[in-house]
């Protein structure tokens, strides 16, 4: 008899070659490679390649796959119409998960039966190209305008800027933002890269399988965190209140968002580099951010003081959203799609991973439910 | 360290008090009544009942539930207008996931926050419900005719089958079709379970947990089996080339369709009663069946003879094509959508189940990958 842990927490549930962590040192890999030097050195094309590849591509094939992504970002006419029949208060996450289920209809032969066949590999870029359109297009049909098309020549970041506003964004503000696909474009077997690789598991088509994480992803235990953060810090107001509204969350026992992470003993290296870009952006830019950056740096201090001896520290909700707000300038319901939106190169990797060595997932359960019993006469 | 165990065979992932299998008596039962029992003396609406609350309900709240069955049937015209945007050959899977996923906007406070109140229940019982509407809706809109709206004094099973013929069915039929439904309404952890269970994990509603599950029951090794039984009948022929045919596929080390599972050393009960309810069906109605009936019967004996010392039976999906297809007349595309409607009242139990008693799921990996490594300059 197998031990039963809830949440399968420490669980090995997959062998994987895709991103590890080192939670002591701080340290998130993809393939190999730790997130500070390919923020540094790469861009969101070229680590959607690496994740689905396994190696960094060569300049050649990397403008290739840029150009596949070019022609991959036009929506299906039918797709677009179908979210014009969505109430426009639907939560984006619905309308995503929605939006990848169908496209599933369009592309029938993509599969596990073939998972490295070409039609298959560019279904897997068209779901990553499709996901940065459907989550801008949402953004505007929700709001009754309609969508601006993809550009055919802007990278991915730009291109998703340029879809949300409508406006060229500056070279510094694209930076930051292919920055923050990067960091969120993988994380080893988090609760929707597991509900990707569960249904992929059954040889499911990987357009169902990334729907599933979509719907996964939208939990508030998940992908919904760095709302929470922002609710917290407006709660606070100011740097001033933060150690007395912190100290009675924790004597309250109840969770100070964005703070802590199963997989990390020190702080998240994500968080590190979004702090820092928010910092350095500040700096050379002037910007002027509202009082959020500053109640956020003291609400880490005071974390720090009271809770770093339990290697609760900073993740990366904790400063994304202050990111996405104050700098990107989205509106809230929008953080978790754009989460998912840079996630799809990890999941289409795990799909990918997943059905070329597959087992199907059935664990077991502890039933504790009623005895046998006869039907009442 | 704990043992790493591929698909997490046989690893405990939760506590349920849903159903329970006795696999080497041959019993699945739910909230503790074999299904046998249920078949014979229950309806698809009271075990949907019993599933979802615990315990059979009276007569009284029996007859609630039906009421607000019928008035759940009907689908939205936004989401019905979404299937006519979706290609006529997508696949009915792809669909309802698609279908199911869209609810979610329309019934924004049907949550994890508030699992027990009125208007969650409600949502509850419109998927189980609206389940069956899609399901006939698309086998209409698929090939171009518009949907026969919902009846409102059918039970589930009959107005299923008028929803997809529109025709009156016979007494007997409602009630084989009746029976299909509560036996395949729920199994334990099985793979489209758990996945529905993984993503309520994250607190994620109903409807993006149902549209996962969905995803996962479409894939090949689940839910699409006995499509997969069907096609090897009609290549066997008759009855007469079995024993050349099965031998010939263990040779060469090949799967027989329809044979075996994890949680029965013995017969499973599923494929017991409908092997049953086939055959006084064809005696009692002198329906002549087309030869797949007779060879199905001596696949089984072969098997019997070859491959029941190692414990290997006849599961669910031996039989139920063959009703299916043979008896009702589904053509081979509605058998896994017609599983899943059953199913939902199962998926919206441990929904339910999940988000009460709840730790997200989040396994953890046995890296295999490349070891830290700096981007090449």
């Amino acid at each position: 008899m197998i031990e039963y842990i809830p949440g399968l927490a420490g669980v090995p549930a997959t062998e994987s070659a895709i991103s590890s962590i080192d939670g002591e040192k701080g340290i998130l890999a993809y393939r190999g490679y730790p997130i500070d030097e390919l923020v540094k050195h790469s861009s969101f094309e070229e680590v959607a390649m690496l994740l689905l590849e396994g190696e960094l591509p060569t300049q050649q094939k990397l403008g290739e796959f840029k150009e596949i992504l070019h022609k991959r970002y036009e929506v299906k006419r039918n797709i677009r119409s179908m979210m014009w029949s969505i109430p426009c208060n639907g939560h984006s996450m619905d309308v995503l998960q929605t939006a990848i289920a169908s496209m599933a209809t369009f592309y029938p032969d993509a599969g596990a039966a073939r998972p490295d066949s070409d039609y298959t590999q560019n279904a897997l870029l068209k779901i990553i190209s499709n996901m940065s359109t459907l989550v801008a297009m949402w953004a505007r049909i929700s709001r009754g305008y309609d969508p601006i098309p993809p550009s055919k020549n802007m990278s991915y970041a730009e291109n998703f800027l340029h879809m949300s506003f409508g406006e060229e964004p500056t070279e510094e503000i694209v930076k930051l933002f292919d920055a923050c696909l990067i960091i969120q474009a993988e994380h080893t077997i988090n609760a929707s890269t597991f509900s990707a690789m569960v249904t992929a598991s059954t040889l499911a088509n990987p357009f169902a399988s990334v729907s599933a994480a979509v719907g996964t992803l939208a939990g508030s235990l998940h992908g919904g965190a760095n709302e929470d953060v922002l609710n917290m810090l407006d709660e606070i107001g100011n740097a001033k209140n933060a150690r007395a509204y912190i100290e009675n969350r924790l004597k309250n026992k109840q969770v100070i968002w964005g703070m802590g992470h199963r997989e990390y003993t020190v702080k998240d290296p994500r968080a590190t580099i979004l702090q820092k870009m928010i910092a350095e952006y500040v700096e050379k830019t002037g910007v002027v951010l509202s009082e959020r950056f500053e109640t956020a740096l003291e609400v880490e201090r005071i974390c720090e003081e009271l809770l770093s001896e339990k290697g609760v520290y900073p993740n990366v909700d904790f400063y994304s959203g202050i990111l996405y707000a104050e700098i990107f300038k989205f509106t809230k319901e929008h953080f978790t799609p754009i989460f998912a939106m840079a996630r799809s190169a990890g999941w289409v990797a795990h799909w990918h991973e997943q059905v070329s060595h597959n087992r199907i997932f059935r664990p077991t359960q502890i039933y504790v439910g009623s005895d046998f019993r006869d039907y009442p006469k």
